[in-house]
């Protein structure tokens, strides 16, 4: 019996063992019953009514539809922005909209916890690309392309804290230009805030100032306030915040999170204070500590440069050197940008305070390398013009000034006067389509005249090319301007080239 | 002894139940240790070399990058798709790559385990759009649109197994055309198809064939051979596998695997094998069975009134109704088609037997209803180009002819031919950018004149601009045609018309 106990003894430890190792692992997916639970939730909120499940009608949080008024707006800005990458020479590429999850792993800093990341269904660990920057030197290494300029304009995704009315989404449009290569210091650079100077100035959104700094100067004035190594990038997401929070504030983050002696909190606190333009660069040349910092004085002798190419292109008023311009993400090697609107001195209206930043971007030379295998790098510069605030701004503007925007192209209705004359409708609007007329008809087998008429008034459409009886009958349409209800009779052979003539179409 | 025996053998008992429950537990789990080990597997796999990670420098499972040449190919296909829309009176919309996972939920059938979930990361729960209907239907709803023609160009994703080489793909483009509205019978429908037949000649793809068929169609001949109405969904998938698989085999899979009897499958086999035009339509209008059925009469008159507005579109020739055609969709209610591009009979290249549908739609007269709170119905058709098929046609037809295809749309090249002209280089292109030419600098300090000519023979720049130092104290530029070679002295002010007139942009 003793060794029938000590055998059921060690059975039971051994189970014992089992139990909680099982336990043990069981608690790692905790995570998947959370899940369960959440989806067993939902199902019993939404529940079925009188047979019909009820459903969310909505976007997910922080996403929205574009109506065809809105995108008569975004398309004429994304031609405008276009023209500008392309009268520059830049050549166009796409990227998938999610990357294998360790592509986009150590590229962000503090950022990287807005990534949205895919479920793993089997397969790849996915994520939503989170810029168009990291999926650009992916490209380049993986194709071995040393040398490009291309523009690339497409949805990003961010799990940031959406505030719709600035234009701040979680899914936004970025219109990126880069340029990649091994050039002289500063030429591609230059042309990077030219294009952001001609961009801002084509869309007309008032007065504009581009902020202009370089990582290489922040991380010398890092050192020489006496910020450890370890603490630069830390200490430069701080610095970022300048534009959104007071000094006071990013200070007490500084010395209060971040463990920095308030010393070299009040040496930054200094220097961001100051703004100026080439003065200012000459005289940072010139200051005792800076100029002994070979970062620094490596960032100055470029900013300087920048400058002078600045002056050629004829933009150098619009641009500030902003020592508190720090940008968020951790792979910029060099000068760095950003764009801000000016409020209108003479601006009646209630505007938000802030209007914030409109473009950016800046100099990254070491983030191909990290994908080549053998860690060849390319230098790359580039900039990124921030859409969705644009849209927004002009979104406002055509709200306020009421005026109607079309949205479609079509130049003629055709229309019938009397009843029974679909099938003579659909003839003469497959003859202008086929001749490359831009034409409609109402899918009615007997629609009003007054109905027709009034559809062009509706959506602007500016012709319409009325059959009747007698018309088929002496081989002629009505055409009918619809603005100075003007009506002609054309003969039915010369009605398009009439039509092109009249919506000056060539 | 006995009793402590009894009891530990008590407590052995209780603790194999907590075993056997843990595991049965853990079974359901076991995907989330595939998952874990997985990671470790990938984590050691990629390592640390020589302190930098190794990433897998690839494009996800499915999906691709499209550089510059595969770019100019897009745009001239997106720019034929985008013309022929608006050509047919279409506004534009957007909507989120993501909805709400509920919003896809029920809508495709036995596809829907292709759909791309995103992780939970607390907040709602989403998935990438598997096509753009779905998210319009429910923009429709929510918007309260019950009138609208629009199209709308993105990508859509799939979790299907990927045949790149055929254009099939994870990620890929879909261009909708749809029109919502209650209309009289067929007019919205005719409409369609004649913008397929429109988009397909103008990309000049060969010869091809709409196949249409009618939801009503196949549910009366399903009823009529004895289908149960619980199956039909299931046999109408089966009968789509018909563009891929011999009907033996959808036979099987409908008798074995669904359960059918072997008369219905017979019945079924005998329809699916009719395709033809008007004749027939009426044919079948007199088929003893099918005629009798409420459904299939209503079909076979509206396919009748359709081979009518074609006619009079002047592209019934290239419509064949067949039978067999079914579409993988649940949400289709009434007109289904399907065009497919058809072999060169003189085609001496080695090419996939079959190309596949490039083009496909049909009507959803429920599919907005499911997301209006009271079920209100908009009634709705549309088609959806496959351009990702399209564009590997396009795409092995330039790899094969070995056109050379220009990427960007520069004019000139400023260039210098003495060294020390930075300077000067930089602001005349400023100058020209300024008015609107689209122009283009090497970034070096003292390039090489022969290095510039090269540059544009590469890129296809039409012209170069010439400064050197006796052309600035002439007050002129030399204007050099690349493909002849010849030069002639421009006076600066006149550049820029001279450039204007060469590259023929007024």
């Amino acid at each position: 019996m003793a060794t029938e106990a000590a055998a059921l003894a060690e059975a039971l430890r051994l189970q014992a063992d089992t139990v909680r190792r099982l336990k043990q692992e069981q608690a790692g997916t905790e995570e998947v019953a959370e899940q369960v639970a959440k989806l067993l939730e939902l199902k019993g909120r939404l529940g079925v009514d009188d047979g019909r499940p009820r459903f969310l009608l909505k976007t997910p949080k922080g996403t929205r539809d574009y109506g065809p008024k809105q995108m008569a707006i975004r398309e004429k800005v994304f031609s405008t922005i276009i023209s500008c990458f392309k009268r520059h020479g830049a050549e166009v590429i796409d990227t998938p909209v999610f990357e294998l999850k360790e592509t986009l792993t150590g590229k962000y800093g503090e950022d990287s916890k807005l990534i949205y990341d895919l479920k793993d269904q089997g397969g790849e660990l996915l994520s939503l690309r989170y810029d168009l920057t990291v999926p650009f030197a992916r490209y380049l290494a993986m194709n071995k392309i040393t040398n490009i300029k291309r523009y690339h304009i497409a949805k990003v995704y961010r799990r940031d804290n959406p505030a719709m009315t600035r234009g701040r989404y979680r899914e936004f449009y970025q219109c990126d230009f880069d340029i990649a290569g091994q050039f002289d210091p500063m030429i591609p650079d230059a042309e990077c805030l030219k294009i952001v100077y001609e961009i801002l100035s084509a869309l007309q959104l008032g007065d504009f100032l581009i902020k202009v700094n370089d990582r290489r100067i922040l991380d010398g004035m890092f050192a020489v306030c006496g910020v450890p190594d370890s603490k630069f990038r830390t200490i430069c997401s701080s610095v970022d915040k300048l534009d959104k929070v007071m000094w006071e504030d990013v200070r007490s983050e500084m010395v209060g999170e971040k463990g920095l002696s308030t010393e070299a909190a009040d040496c930054i606190g200094e220097y961001v204070r100051l703004h100026g333009g080439l003065d200012l660069v000459e005289q940072l040349l010139q200051d005792p500590e800076l100029s002994q910092n070979k970062l620094a004085r490596e960032g100055l002798g470029d900013m300087k440069l920048l400058f002078e190419y600045l002056m050629l292109f004829g933009i150098a008023d619009k641009i500030s050197f902003d020592l508190s311009l720090a940008r968020g993400l951790d792979y910029y090697t060099g000068v760095i940008y950003e764009a801000v609107l000016l409020q209108q001195q003479n601006d009646h209206e209630e505007e938000p305070a802030t209007v914030g930043s409109v473009a950016g971007g800046g100099r990254y030379d070491g983030l191909v390398g990290m994908f080549d295998p053998k860690g060849k790098k390319v230098p790359c510069v580039g900039v990124s013009i921030g859409i969705e605030r644009i849209f927004s701004i002009l979104e406002q503007k055509m709200e306020a000034s009421k005026e109607k925007i079309r949205t479609t192209d079509t130049q003629v209705l055709v229309a019938s006067a009397q009843k029974k004359l679909l099938e003579e409708r659909l003839k003469l609007i497959s003859e202008l389509w086929d001749s490359g007329i831009k034409a409609e008809v109402l899918y009615k087998k007997n629609p009003k005249l007054l109905n027709q008429l009034q559809y062009c008034e509706d959506t602007g459409i500016p012709l319409v090319a009325i059959i009747g009886e007698q018309e088929l009958k002496d081989g002629v349409i009505k055409l009918r301007d619809v603005a100075t209800r003007e009506e002609v009779d054309i003969r039915r052979e010369n009605l398009v080239e009439e039509i092109k003539k009249r919506t000056c179409q060539p």
